[in-house]
């Protein structure tokens, strides 16, 4: 048996200070979340692998970490967040007051190249709004989706809005059966220089008209009161002109929510998910990382149907974390997070009072709610210092026979150096009012 | 193709009020943790599976979700947390400053049969502390561990303390060959009756004698003081007398600690992992829910060496958020969850200009921290009222046309049902009012 003691592939490993970050945006996140009035579920990690194949694309059917349980189920991990969510309503919450407002953060997983801001386990913190096909529930999760970043500091980015009805009426306009392949290529255009994707258009099959239509499609891409004109433009259904009037709403109310500097339109996105029925969005920051899309969402009114549910319409979102704090980090968005203690507690020597005493030392200082640590390894006052100087501890506090025979420490101040002697019964006392607690 | 629509069997869908509560109790625990200077990592959800099958006991091999990815690797899931911060720590961490003191909190996977309090899929709050072989270091985990749970509010367990050492030493002694298997016969007599339990002895070879070692054994059970003398009766070599000694060191550091009421003796203890070499500790707390341990630990000063790394002491534990938390709750001891907004916003019509309004007066309660909702399904008023009164939100706002108007809205307590018509400039400032922010 050969051992393997390395991670795996396109896994990480999180350290104190990564955790420390990712804790920080989580918690700025999630309190916009509960803002907004919505609430935590977790659904578990892996579910039958039937329940992902019913809704996702192709890609990310391909892509399942699936396995048989030692019971023969047949089984994958998530690789998103919102077939579990539509089988947790589905299974208890058909009869609940509506809207149903559920966020997560949690772990997914793909089996896809590693790249830039891309793992095969990553995070996501996202939110489902279920039981609204109104516009006013597009706008509450969009504006919830600006504000979620907003809150971790960006600035700099914007949310393009498409539309998979219009993708639609598209695709009937010019012809085209295969409508999800036309969206997937549209989808893909930024990949491609402008001679590849015309190349790519006609290989598909279309004409010169159809070729000349796709081009004025993906040019409606801008402001909304600049580029929603060219789309009553260019479409003629009446199946159109009512979704872009759906569109003029959404954009109103999200200048409503005070949001509207953030909202682009661009009808050439159409995201990878299948399943997505009307409005879709999803975010860009600029950045020299090669991070692309830092999370998406969009209107899903068919999956909960699918899954056996009565006919429920729903939209959220999901914000990538590894897309998305690599952009905070280099923007220095992210407070440096203090690991270090405040006070280590070194004895001089072995004799066994000399630990118990250190260690109502620290003890003491611990239950005023002060982080402090304590030398646990018996090594010598020089080396203990030398680790204190390394973690950055501002305060040592020396346990010494001859102090202690006073009922005395010394605190040590590791930056000037200056030492003083202090009772031990007051030593809680001295460092709260040393670190202005 | 048979689409399954439930969850899989042994596993949960934690819903907003149950993830409430557990993250109630995974920040309390967390501040304890980092109070005592540990830092948050986390490794990847998977591991190569032939790591799990180095240092893992039979019975945990055997539970483990083990898969083969697209790339032929064979994984598992993680069935605890120290095997893969053995590996962070010998991948990465050989030459840091020591001790290191790592926390994780984190979900965990075993193939085992669902019961109370067990799950196949688990979360455990845990802590490793790398780099001290000092009974110093098994004091100040074991003094978290004690903590940690106080943190909570549980005052009613006991912390009970064996040594593998002394484990080895007693089957020295009886002559047995097969250690591990006495000691995992004396780990289950618990779940044996007294008969049932000499007959296993006897059954598995033991002579007259050594059943009656062993029945001398696990009476050494209760408080240090009591029971640390008739172990000193009962083992005879240095290596268990220096074990011993050890032992005695570490209570009284443990009193230092001013945890003392909670710790027994009880060498009786084996824990169920094979890779422990000294003091192992479990938590028990009185409940009627027929749960046992809620968490446990110990020394393991070989693994990291089985790794590949420089031979590292090492010792930790793990605590069981599904044992915990039932118990926590049977206590009363988790705070009822607020789920609720504090105001729900319901615009009267569908005129753009009084959604408009909604949405201006729900974002601005908001911004000002509030925790507001607005009616997102287009209801009538009655229906939307109904709504607000089964979440139990306190106030409502009404905006309707009239009031608008004058740049009014309506200010509703639902609980007693006075209205009173605010300024709308001026809603937030009256809420907050209500509200006592």
């Amino acid at each position: 048996m050969k051992v393997r003691l390395e991670k795996v592939k396109g896994t990480r490993d999180l350290l104190p200070e990564e955790m420390a970050k990712r804790r920080w945006v989580f918690e700025r996140i999630r309190e916009v979340f509960e803002r907004y009035n919505f609430h935590e579920v977790l659904t578990p990690t892996f579910e039958y692998t039937t329940l992902f194949q019913l809704r996702s694309g192709e890609e990310v059917v391909e892509q399942l970490y699936a396995f048989d349980d030692k019971g023969g189920r047949n089984l994958s991990l998530r690789p998103d967040m919102t077939s579990s969510v539509a089988r947790l309503y589905v299974n208890s919450f058909q009869t609940a007051p509506k809207p149903i407002k559920w966020y997560y953060i949690a772990n997914m997983f793909r089996y896809e190249e590693p790249q830039s801001g891309r793992y095969r386990e990553f995070w996501q913190a996202g939110v489902e709004l279920i039981g609204s096909d109104r516009v006013e529930a597009d706008a509450e999760v969009i504006a919830l989706f600006v504000e979620s970043y907003l809150a971790t500091g960006l600035e700099d980015f914007t949310v393009n809005i498409g539309d998979r009805v219009l993708l639609d009426e598209f695709a009937k306009m010019l012809g085209v059966k295969d409508d999800i392949g036309l969206m997937r290529l549209i989808d893909k255009k930024d990949k491609m220089s402008r001679e590849e994707f015309v190349k790519a258009l006609r290989d598909f099959g279309l004409s010169d008209d159809g070729v000349e239509k796709v081009l004025r499609l993906i040019e409606i891409k801008g402001k909304p009161d600049e580029v929603l004109p060219l789309a009553e433009g260019l479409f003629t259904s009446d199946a159109a002109k009512t979704e872009i009037a759906r569109l003029y709403e959404l954009v109103d109310l999200l200048d409503a929510y005070g949001v509207s500097k953030w909202i682009r339109i661009d009808l050439g996105i159409a995201r990878g998910f299948d399943y997505y029925t009307s409005i879709v969005f999803e975010a860009i920051a600029p950045n020299d990382l090669g991070i692309g899309s830092i999370g998406g969402g969009g209107r899903y009114d068919n999956l909960i149907e699918v899954f056996g549910g009565k006919p429920t319409p729903a939209t959220g979102f999901a914000i990538g974390i590894e897309r998305l704090i690599p952009i905070l980090e280099w923007k220095g968005l992210i407070p440096e997070p203090k690991l270090r203690p405040d006070v280590y507690v070194i004895p001089i020597g072995k004799e066994p009072d000399l630990k118990k005493a250190a260690i109502e030392v620290v003890s003491a200082l611990r239950r005023a709610g002060i982080k402090a640590d304590i030398e646990l390894t018996g090594r010598k006052l020089r080396k203990a210092l030398d680790y204190a100087g390394r973690l950055g501890v501002p305060y040592v506090i020396l346990v010494g026979k001859k102090d202690l025979a006073e009922g005395r420490v010394t605190v040590r101040d590791m930056e000037g150096g200056e030492q003083r002697v202090v009772e031990k019964e007051e030593v809680v006392e001295v460092i709260a009012g040393i670190l202005g607690l």
